[in-house]
């Protein structure tokens, strides 16, 4: 039987995804700001513990992605290599050592959310668009002043937008979201009693990655809508740290086991 | 961390699903008919064998699905409740057994897929389209003679169609997808190096049932379309068995693991 | 040329739209409120006026629809026959006869919004979700205390939700959309210098209608959201009217012009 | 009561469009072929004849755009700005001179599809679907060698595909949508007798116009799929001309009238 993951066949044709290496070039509209660090610390199970520097710091990023397998075929019939997303990321430390961590992520197609099971990005549809540079008419280029709006939502609800304007070059593109993930792969136990079949503890970073500059942005606008079916809003913006804009080429080929599943 | 899958959160209120029990109201469109039996064999893995009786039966069923946890909230925001689906199913034997199990599937919503990785259907995205029976104008009732169409697309394709005639009521709703189903759930390693981190055997059935008398139908058009992304119509329709139409409502409160995944 | 609308060709067969008569089978979940009645006469044009009595009654009105042209053949392709609307009908009066008018509008498909510009109907794209009724499992039976939601937005933001419970049947569903539609035709000038090419009152009403007895119904809740983009909630709800369910199937075949279009 | 087209109210704030001048930026994939020339005068309604040169000559053009109005508000919500498009031109001569027509379109967001019926282009939704150029990782930049694939699909079926890599700089982006556009308003008579209530054919152009060099491309493969909705297909692809691939802003604002709707 091959495929990598759904479904499997005797040919592996019809998988939803093929193996890695993942390859995705795309757009990221960064907003960093502080919440309240309990907030955050009751997103973290454990043995995961708060960042010792700045343990309220969150990233919510947007990114509109092309991406492909090896063959790349996915391009050529690009319903099935794009894709956009948006993210909540905040820091916390296993080991001594500090992780980035997605605690909320809406994607809009299938296969982004298979590849999220994977990976352990707790992922939803959402609807989520961004606005794209462009070199001619109304849309804006990649030049000091530029105003760039991001929006989010899922099942019918407005949950996130927000509006920057490029100021100039920067030297990082934030800084929440620059260390390695540390995600938990979960899949509960089937006799419904309760608890997880599997729960592993793994950590996982770009292969390759290469990118232009990233921008530094004014936050002009930026808003959380509190409703029903999400907590995003509860990480309330105590304090904007900065905005941020990157376009970047990355390659993801799996990570490792940080602590096993306990049988 | 409350959540029954992702995400999982202080409060567990943004989790994409609650606990089962879940509860599901619907009307099912099922075509039954025989494929080359080494077909529907090079679909099942190990241990999982062929059905000793009409090994190369397959049933193909389109299903409109209201669905929720126990508050039943979801019915009333019914963007979160209400879903379709089709899915291809072929009968195996697993120690001297017979069990329905799950070779293609696509749903329209996103907590269908993430409750297809909890239950090993192996689901994708898709656009799926059925008649629905209405008391009054054009649209048909629940009688011998009335027509229903049903469509499946996915990445921008038709992959199947049927139109059936309702003949009269009739004893089953088909025998492909009568037994409990046999499902892996996997979880691919993160390694990249290949394998599975976990690789379980699981069976599962509906909780409770009710419904009405199924209909038995004439099959007046069935037609697999042959896409570079799918493998349904490999299955080749070499002999239509039926067609059945039946309304129901159905509990699913998770199952038990056949074989554990190993270590 | 043949073909109804858009497109035209030599065999009209990729018209979007068969030329009327257009069938229709469907639930309406209507609730009737209440405004300032100014509001509502600064949405009539000339020649209307207000209505006489109740002139601040509002209908906001979810349906859900199959319709078809004489042939029927959309039903069986089902993702030409099926799609939701929500909309909100007002009264107004011409020539001493008091009209129902449709003032705002979303419906979830293309042939249902070109049918909108022939009938005057001013149709954006919109989500609409209804909880459908359904005689097995957790959704609710046509009964008495039964619950039903409703749901709208556009442009990914909620514009409007409901949640009613049935209480018994009732002689009328409503009155506010019991009149002939009195609707403007138009079509700006295609020079910019502002201006109608086309601008004409029509009056029209069903053809053909059947239907089961109307349900009265609590209104549990009711919320019109601002958005920036729509101007529903301008429609304040002072007082609750009633709340009502009923399934219907009508035909419409076109009406007649009330005021032609000025030279 | 303000507001360019549907719906008006006493703002005009919810009007799904602002009035002209509407600003566009965005990327073209072309494709030109020569078909047999009586299946595209009979496409012609009168007055209009075919072209003198290449009257088989079609043109199916990709389009991924971002759209404006004056405020360019739109683009910082961009829902509301950004939609794709996919359209087939022809051309064709009127007291002497050449035009452009578009014959089919599909487009995928409302306010484009109103914008069409305001400057008589044929529209439908589709899905559709353009791999697009960036500086990093696996998707193409705009040089020699580059890849790109586009898509179609309306009504659950894939109308069109088609793969193309760009070769060089070209003097133009084709021939075939070059010149004005001839276009014919139409809105059916309300009575249903048959016939038009307006039937005007008008002329419009951009009215600004920037953008890059064009690319000429190498057409690697190009399929028209008959289905039963629409006729593209019969336009059959007799000889590939070329392919393009161009990035430009434009600003249309109106047009005018070449023969007025008859009384």
């Amino acid at each position: 039987m091959k495929g990598f993951f759904y479904p499997r066949s005797a040919t592996g044709r019809s998988s939803l995804l093929p193996p890695p290496p993942w390859h995705y070039s795309g757009d990221l509209l960064t907003i960093e700001y502080r919440t309240d660090p309990t907030k955050v610390a009751a997103l973290l199970p454990a043995p995961l513990t708060p960042a010792d520097e700045d343990p309220g710091a969150v990233a919510l990023i947007w990114a509109d992605w092309q991406s492909c397998g090896d063959s790349k075929e996915e391009l050529l019939d690009p319903i099935r290599a794009q894709y956009k997303e948006a993210f909540a990321v905040v820091r916390c430390k296993f080991e001594g050592r500090t992780y980035s961590r997605c605690i909320y992520i809406w994607v809009d197609k299938d296969f982004a959310m298979l590849r999220g099971i994977h990976q352990g990005y707790p992922k939803k549809l959402g609807s989520i668009h961004m606005t794209r540079p462009h070199p001619y008419g109304p849309a804006p280029r990649l030049a000091p002043g530029a105003v760039f709006g991001a929006t989010l939502a899922a099942a019918d609800r407005r949950i996130a937008d927000a509006v920057i304007t490029l100021r100039g070059e920067a030297e990082k593109n934030g800084f929440v979201n620059g260390h390695p993930m540390a995600h938990h792969r979960w899949l509960p136990a089937i006799d419904s009693k309760g608890g997880d079949a599997h729960s592993e503890l793994i950590e996982s970073t770009a292969a390759k990655f290469e990118g232009g500059k990233p921008w530094a942005a004014d936050v002009e606008s930026f808003k959380l809508y509190d409703v029903p079916t999400e907590e995003l809003a509860g990480l309330e913006v105590k304090e904007i740290i900065g905005g941020y804009y990157r376009q970047i080429g990355v390659t993801w080929n799996g990570g490792r086991t940080l602590v096993p599943s306990p049988r």
